[in-house]
């Protein structure tokens, strides 16, 4: 492509990017760039005018949401036409908010939809035994809630939740009502904390590798984030990135973490809690998976050994009921509470009346307790299950693990340099889907680990599962072993 | 208090607020400033100084956060000590990040309040009469989801919402699946607009008076919003804020406007639909009450009559179901979706899947017709209703409204100076409410303009709610009357 010449003059009050704009705009107009020319790439262009590679974006996104040029991702940016037409369909690509394109990793999405084929077994998304949810329970008090009390389910509601659901949490965690903020899922609680606590540019401190959600909510806001390795679980290395980072937050899930299955002792969990309150660092504690021990409970949770009302805990209904009534719950100091509650508002008035209503009587009765047993019970039967599959049906020293107490994952470390993502591909086209590492940290790291879900799948499908990825591992091996040769 | 000598200089590389911060914990820790002792005002400190009170206000707050001072609302700022023991109860609200602070307005919570009290008539929050709520239809459909499909409603959903959902919206608008994205009500689908398309500093012009959760949307993103006349409804006038302001989005709801009723003509909106093709402005069109005419249909909605794919559409359950259900949709083009849709799995990965699968059902079936013409025909005998009662109950001229062809709501002036919001406190101490015309400008205007929603009450309390009104009405007239001879 012919450039124009192009003379930038950072002397002039324009900004460079609104000068390079005006002038390929000018170039267009006056034919020296034709309709359907490919602009130079962002990178060259930037190179050639000693200018950054952000000043060629955002010209070349300005031009685009004029309608000027069209962007085709991986094929270059291409000249629309002097004079588009007005009834050409309108380029919403070059609108989207800079805050908006930061973290916006489809990875949590795909994780969703990859166990959602037919027919494949699911060492997925985390999912408490499906075939053990209360249908009976939730259809009794559901169509009782809707005779007794159809306005409240159905009306206006409180941003912060309803009384009663608030009350059965509280009760449940030996909290006040008044610190219970009702939220749609774990994930808007995450999200609250980011919108109310960090500004781009902030330090956030979590366990690695970590909850990948959590990730990418602190990414999206703008934050750094930075890791503290949970396998060592050391409080100097906590200490030592306070003073490092200055971090405006600590997340992390102690017990049967997401990914790697460990609790913190009760040692650890009193020196975190120490060093968090010496350095006035704010504590977020996730605790989907605290309920969903095998044989005896993990230590007590942060927030009920905290004294100094620094920790902000979230807990959901997702793990030990369904991801589907999307309930979750965030229990903290009321000052905070408060601001959060006004953050929701921002974005969702309040949240579904009806789950809430049926939520508070399932969590107030006994019901629910028995319905932990059982998870308990089904879960520690289909973990002792996976992990013998595993042993029988995959090649001895291919992949290592460590047994969980609780939780619904375990996290295993692949042999001999086999890629996840690769092993992945190979699962999913025998019939078996697990989340790969690299998500975890986020950065790169976790190509040979991967998380294996034991809860999901019954049993009998375990057994077909891991024989499936034997099949996944033994082709991506004869993979490994040709690529090896070709490079000999 | 003596205040120590300061001296904050600019050339150093240090922020002014930092050096600022720095000299007072330096003053706390010589002893200088005692424990207990008040700090100047943010505004004195500031003009004594002569920083900005921006300096001075993030130097106390990351004082705060220091743990070295304590500020109280309304009484200052103190010195805590210069070794507060860290068991004291942690200084939350040193912590909030500086966008959360922005437009943390709760005048949209307290309107959601203030129609909760017992025995309170509400002209408040606009709700559809909740006595035509069809609560059998729904506990119908409700128990046979359950029975049939309690996995879908329970499990792992898609962030695009429940393809019946999509299917079911998608045809009552005559749209395509694809072009659906369910969210949590209308004001998720807001907010996550404003995520997607806005950076701090954007411009937003919108309606006003108008929806006043839009006006605190935008404002929390960092918008500017500027506002274009409804009453006057002049495309011209909307071209004039394009050349002045640059706007990035046009909201509005051209149909039954919140809180106007106006409706805007099948002119005008063609003409709205070319100046914004022409500008390549694109158009948030919220439509709330579309389906809640009278006697005859409105025009065509905006997306209906747009070519060029530049309309955001967004449509609600909550106006003619309930706001409980928290269910909305937001109908766009694909490209535009999938962003949303990015946004969206951030915060809140996916929908309530029992609500959406029940909804499927009734929009798809005949009896949401029948319901929404049962809605039309006493919504319209509750909207003559209010006007006959305010006509008996108040004074001739006091206040004045134009009638409506639909929606939820009469807009209101009152006469001969009457404060809406010091009528309103008359007003709830006589058990009837209403929202005053304020917020709906967000800006001191509309002080003696106030909405009335004639849907959500029965046309018997409707007689009371206005003899009510008309009781405060006379008190602040009174307070009025009395104040005037007092300035005499």
């Amino acid at each position: 492509m012919p450039l124009p010449t192009l003379s930038l003059d950072p002397a002039v009050e324009l900004p460079l990017y609104r000068q390079l704009g005006d002038a390929l705009a000018g170039a267009i107009a006056d034919g020296v760039l034709d309709e359907g020319e490919r602009l130079p790439s962002e990178r060259d262009l930037a190179v050639s005018l000693g200018v950054s590679r952000t000043t060629v974006v955002t010209a070349y996104r300005e031009l685009e949401s004029r309608g000027l040029v069209r962007g085709h991702v991986g094929r270059g940016t291409f000249v629309c036409a002097a004079d588009e037409p007005t009834d050409a369909p309108f380029a919403w690509r070059g609108r989207v908010a800079l805050s908006a394109q930061r973290g916006v990793d489809p990875v949590l999405r795909g994780v969703l939809r990859a166990a959602a084929g037919p027919g494949t077994i699911s060492f997925g998304p985390g999912t408490p035994a499906p075939e053990l949810f209360p249908v009976d329970l939730f259809r009794r008090i559901t169509d009782e809630v809707l005779r007794r009390n159809a306005s409240a389910a159905f009306g206006i509601g409180p941003t912060e939740g309803q009384p009663g659901l608030r009350r059965a949490v509280a009760a449940r965690l030996g909290s006040r009502p008044e610190q219970v903020l009702v939220v749609a899922g774990a994930q808007q609680g995450l999200d609250l904390i980011a919108r109310c606590l960090l500004d781009p540019g902030d330090t956030v401190l979590m366990d690695r590798p970590g909850y990948l959600g959590a990730i990418q909510t602190f990414r999206s806001a703008g934050a750094n984030v930075v890791g503290w390795d949970v396998e060592r679980a050391d409080p100097d290395e906590l200490e030592d990135l306070i003073l490092r980072y200055r971090p405006k937050l600590f997340y992390l899930t102690p017990t049967f973490q997401n990914p790697t299955g460990r609790t913190l002792s009760l040692e650890v969990r009193h020196e975190l809690l120490r060093v968090a309150a010496r350095y006035r660092l704010p504590i977020v504690e996730d605790d989907p998976y605290g309920q969903l021990w095998f044989d005896r409970p993990p230590p007590p949770s942060l927030i009920s050994l905290d004294e100094r009302g620094l920790v902000i805990y979230l807990g959901t209904a997702s793990k030990t009921l369904g991801a589907g009534l999307r309930l979750g719950w965030l229990v903290a100091p009321p000052a905070i509470v408060e601001q959060l509650t006004l953050v929701k508002a921002r974005g969702d008035l309040f949240t579904n009346g009806l789950t809430q209503l049926v939520l508070a009587e399932v969590l107030a009765g006994r019901a629910y307790d028995t319905h932990l047993e059982s998870l308990r019970a089904e879960h520690a039967v289909r973990h002792t299950a996976l992990i013998a599959a595993l042993r029988r049906c995959l090649p001895a020293g291919s992949i290592g693990w460590r047994p969980v107490d609780g939780g619904l994952y375990i996290w295993c470390r692949l042999r001999g340099g086999t890629d996840a993502v690769g092993l992945l591909q190979q699962a999913q086209a025998a019939g078996v889907t697990f989340v790969p590492g690299e998500p975890f940290y986020g950065d790169g790291l976790g190509r040979h680990e991967l998380r294996l879900c034991f809860s999901a799948a019954t049993p009998a499908s375990i057994d077909e599962g891991a024989r499936r990825l034997a099949t996944a591992f033994a082709v991506s091996q004869n993979g490994l072993a040709a690529g090896h040769h070709a490079l000999v």
